[in-house]
């Protein structure tokens, strides 16, 4: 701090994990988001793919774009986005503050992962298990109920899952996390790795508020909502009980030959979906 | 890349440096400006700050928003982008892209450096001499006559000193990077080192359009003038002449005691300048 850069010294034998994402209003958040909901989403979604890659958060970047010094506006984005580094060891390194026209948040996250340790979506060998931690499809259900106050909070202030990522290191054959959905999230994995996937419909943990909801939609936020901010895991099923140890995850189904994501119900039929989540539509 | 995470390994025993910018359409630059230019400066900030660090350029991130996707309008800022990566062995290790009302840059880029050996603003010591690279305020006339050439140049497609900033590694007492005017900048390193200094006015480089114009506003383009991306460094007088051997230097006044910065003519009479560039006004 003070000086053109940052000088950060990484551990002996440490690579480093870095990701970095741009939230611009309009497009990620409206204006009349909650402004420290806000500042830990935009950590929130860094520190997830910090996880999904086994490493341990270290240092972050802040860059801030907004309309005016508005103090009761910056202090809440800086609670928000504050708490949650202090929660999971981040610290921030440096950044810049600047006056535009809509609030722009650009976020740089840096964390550290043994050598050669980091978790990828290329390893995922036919007759692995596919894990899922937590539970799918809230998020996306409150884009649709943003009444219901559990939905809200899981769209709003995701939990990223740091410490699993870092236990997943050596257990893992691949990982991503839930960020554009299930189908399009596994998706990356099959196509990265070569292979296919058939999933158990019903053994996909669904989030609490979607239960009696319509049966298409409660499909839909599952197989295909976005920003649940889970981990999408691949392993040999010689990990089986190891990684059950860990707790909250749930194997959905198994990594086949091919290139063909499946989705059967309990009679074994295909249960529709939607993937394809683009970025740049 | 394909990851959710980009895995950079530093070399044995390096540090890294890393610096975070953000440029906003409107703020820092104009919807028209040329996209190869744009792309060129939007990397040389960041390399800038790196070579003030003395290091090494690595790697680096790119999140950028844009109102629409433009073919011709991508494809000549990442010609300007990659030239200059290129030419300074910084890859492009990740990144995002998305829509939004206006262009928004935001680079982050990481440098290596040996651990300790990176420069900063804070070692400046009575008795120090000051130099500067290149010649200064050529950026800042380009602001009022956008018709001369040569100044455009300085200010629309500025070459960080990237080579010079390692070689003044244990050279250097501190360093900084003319972003925002020698005067300004140089009151950084005052204020991190807890020093005074003493320009002379004559032994200032001044770019060469400079010449023959009014002397008030010659005065404060050398003096107040910000992104000429030279390199503003102090060293101790026993350097001299290995600094003088790397060229493309001038030696420009002294480190004193005290916390003023004094700027003297010929007469050793006080040359009046304007500093406090605010970021955020």
């Amino acid at each position: 701090v003070g000086d053109d850069c940052a000088t950060l010294l990484p551990g002996a034998g440490m690579e480093l994990s870095v990701t970095a994402d741009m939230l611009v209003e309009g497009r990620h958040f409206l204006p009349a988001v909650d402004p420290r909901a806000l500042g830990h989403k935009a950590l929130a979604v860094n520190l997830s793919d910090l996880a999904a890659s086994g490493a341990a958060p270290r240092w972050f970047f802040l860059g801030l774009s907004i309309p005016r010094a508005d103090e009761r506006w910056l202090q809440a984005f800086a609670d928000g986005l504050f708490s949650l580094a202090q929660a999971h060891g981040a610290e921030l390194a440096g950044g810049d503050t600047t006056r535009g026209p809509q609030v722009v948040i650009s976020i740089t996250a840096i964390g550290e992962v043994p050598a050669g340790k980091a978790l990828t979506r290329a390893g995922a060998r036919p007759g692995d298990d596919v894990w899922v931690s937590g539970a799918l499809g809230g998020a996306a259900l409150a884009l649709m109920h943003p009444e219901i106050p559990e939905a809200s909070q899981r769209l709003h202030t995701p939990q990223p899952r740091v410490a699993l990522g870092q236990k997943l290191r050596g257990l893992a054959s691949a990982c991503i996390d839930v960020s554009d959905g299930l189908a399009s999230d596994l998706g990356h994995i099959l196509e990265r790795s070569q292979v296919g996937a058939r999933l158990s419909y019903e053994s996909i943990p669904k989030d609490g508020p979607l239960k009696g909801m319509d049966e298409a939609l409660r499909r839909r936020c599952v197989l295909s909502g976005g920003d649940d901010y889970e981990l999408l895991f691949t392993a040999p099923a010689a990990q089986r009980k190891s990684i059950q140890a860990l707790g909250e995850v749930t194997r959905i189904g198994e990594i086949v030959d091919g290139a063909a994501l499946e989705v059967v119900d309990g009679k074994g039929k295909p249960v529709p979906y939607e993937s394809g989540f683009n970025h740049f539509p």
